[in-house]
């Protein structure tokens, strides 16, 4: 068990912002409240998977809703702790711990502010090891876990019990139907797992991946060096592009974003086209007609100067990137997981997914 | 406490037919599904409002969703029955009795079958004493009964319960928005009253009050007595118009039957033009441009030759019906209640509500 710092929160919003794969919300608010608790004395502690009981409660945490709402309405802060609180009086279970429900993007930082409200310990680890758009796509569900009773609460106060569900597809449904009613953002936890459980499927060592990113590109431009050969050096990443942002097709549909980024090459790879499909994350990487990467692998697009990544919603006309490939976690990799993760269940029925290292 | 007769369910079907006012969805599956259980063995016992005990737990019960999908996707059986498991085992508390919610429409007939599955009494009253669209339009709500926890399940087993919402209109919300995703209809219950609540706020007697209705027209057709005088005479009511429908304009909109039907006068009434304005039910009816019966008064829609009542969405032109008046209940015709569902509330800002008997 160890106390995260200042530093720490901040590493970690530039690395949930990395791991974020273009979706999964702004960090930045949860930086500011994880921070702001803090300055009031709270104190953020994290726990290890090794650290954790077999015994232990455990619950995932995170906001649902659409990444471009969740930057105009700010959270009011504790609706995941409502949410906690429901579950624990209606399952009778008092709560050990939290884990991330996903470690890229908003979500990947909002569980600080809730261990920092809470006191209660954060796991390191999460359920995705990037960000994905539904609920169902976490390997704690992948994996056999079932999600209910879950909960959602939101910023007025209003908190939904999903008690019994056929299965976590019709969970993403319902509460998909009521963030929209409430107005486009709310906390939402899922069932308690044992630690046993976690220690087994959640995707391990995330908080400390994404502090670390957060540190190495804050070092390296420190001391003027590629931030994103930094990068590829700790996730064992490769550069799929640099280009200049050349066209770009987006819009909402049904709560996601949804287009697609042309790139013109420069660098290594003048005179060649590359594109990203987008639904709220980035989710197949192409240079010409060819696939180079696709989910569950990350595609991450990244500023050229400054290693920040940049989500779909702040993608521009114009912007040079490099577009970054970085391994999924073997637990994505599995057939069953591909059933959730990988290209198919995006609506790729010809991509066949290859870890990118093969391509 | 009394056990209804088989008689007595079919009589409810045509009662609750009427005092649907056009709306509540169509009665005649809950007959059937009542009827199913009975001759299986299961009783139907109403217990009267002077009988119910102070300190007993009683739950409102009915469907929610649109009529017109009602018609089309039966219900599994048990859907609030699980509502109602729900709600036991989030408040600790053992319903000893179920109210339905509304008399009017299916939902004056579902609870009877729910009656004969649980074995609970189903109390001699309901919350509207006619069929509104949403649920804040209860007595129950009106008077002050927060609806939290209310449940939800639906005809695959999803089980949704409503904790702490802000009030009843975001209960109506959010419990809409998770209907529309479970196909359009589904069992809802709300949060347990106290006898003594119930007995103070329920319109009393209207189970009774369907029952009689159905008998007096029953009775009427078989001694080829006019329906239509038996119903006025029972209920206090008046014939408004009789008429031809010449027009009828009539859409879905955000899961509600609306439009307008236009009538030709014939008998008393010839060289007259009727209209009623229609939103599930039967809101406003007007002779030319004057108002001569609103919301919450009870305007009826009746075939003018069986006295059978004729629901908005099987309305047809050239239809010959009889438009009746019936007095609402008083505990409709307070400021209070006037506020949730005088014409006001409905999207009227320029009618105020007179009883129809000063028109």
């Amino acid at each position: 068990m160890r106390e995260l710092t200042v530093k720490d929160i901040e590493a970690m919003e530039i690395g949930a912002g990395i791991l974020g794969t273009g979706g999964g919300g702004n960090p930045y608010y949860g930086k500011l409240h994880a921070l702001n608790e803090m300055r009031q004395g709270a104190k953020v502690r994290l726990i290890s998977l090794d650290e954790l009981d077999d015994d232990a409660v455990v619950i995932s945490v995170g906001n649902i809703g659409a990444p471009a709402v969740s930057m105009e309405k700010i959270c009011e802060g504790n609706e995941i702790v409502r949410a906690i609180r429901a579950i624990e009086e209606n399952t009778g279970k008092k709560v050990d711990a939290i884990i991330p429900v996903e470690i890229g993007g908003a979500n990947g930082l909002r569980p600080a502010a809730i261990a920092a409200i809470t006191g209660l310990p954060m796991v390191d680890g999460d359920g995705m090891g990037r960000a994905f758009p539904e609920m169902q796509m976490t390997t704690f569900s992948i994996y056999g876990h079932c999600s209910m009773p879950a909960a959602m609460s939101d910023s007025h106060g209003n908190t939904v019990i999903f008690k019994d569900l056929i299965d976590e597809v019709w969970l993403e449904r319902l509460a998909r139907a009521c963030v929209v009613q409430m107005g486009g953002g709310a906390g939402m936890v899922e069932a308690p797992m044992s630690g046993a459980y976690v220690k087994r499927y959640a995707v391990p060592g995330t908080v400390t991946q994404a502090t670390n990113l957060g540190l190495a590109v804050m070092d390296a431009n420190k001391q003027k060096l590629d931030p994103i050969e930094q990068i590829c050096r700790q996730e064992n990443g490769q550069v799929l592009f640099t280009g200049k942002i050349t066209d770009l097709e987006r819009k909402m549909a049904a709560g996601f974003t949804r287009g697609i980024a042309s790139l013109e090459g420069f660098g290594d790879f003048a005179e060649q086209q590359g594109s990203v499909d987008i639904q709220n994350e980035n989710l197949v990487f192409r240079i010409g007609e060819e696939v180079k990467c696709s989910v569950p692998d990350l595609i991450i697009i990244l500023d050229v100067e400054t290693g920040h990544a940049i989500t779909t919603e702040v993608l521009r006309y114009g912007q040079k990137v490099a577009v970054l490939g970085i391994p999924c976690h073997p637990l994505l990799r599995s057939t069953r997981a591909l059933e959730v993760v990988g290209p198919k269940a995006f609506g790729y029925p010809d991509i066949e997914y290859k870890p990118f290292e093969i391509y």
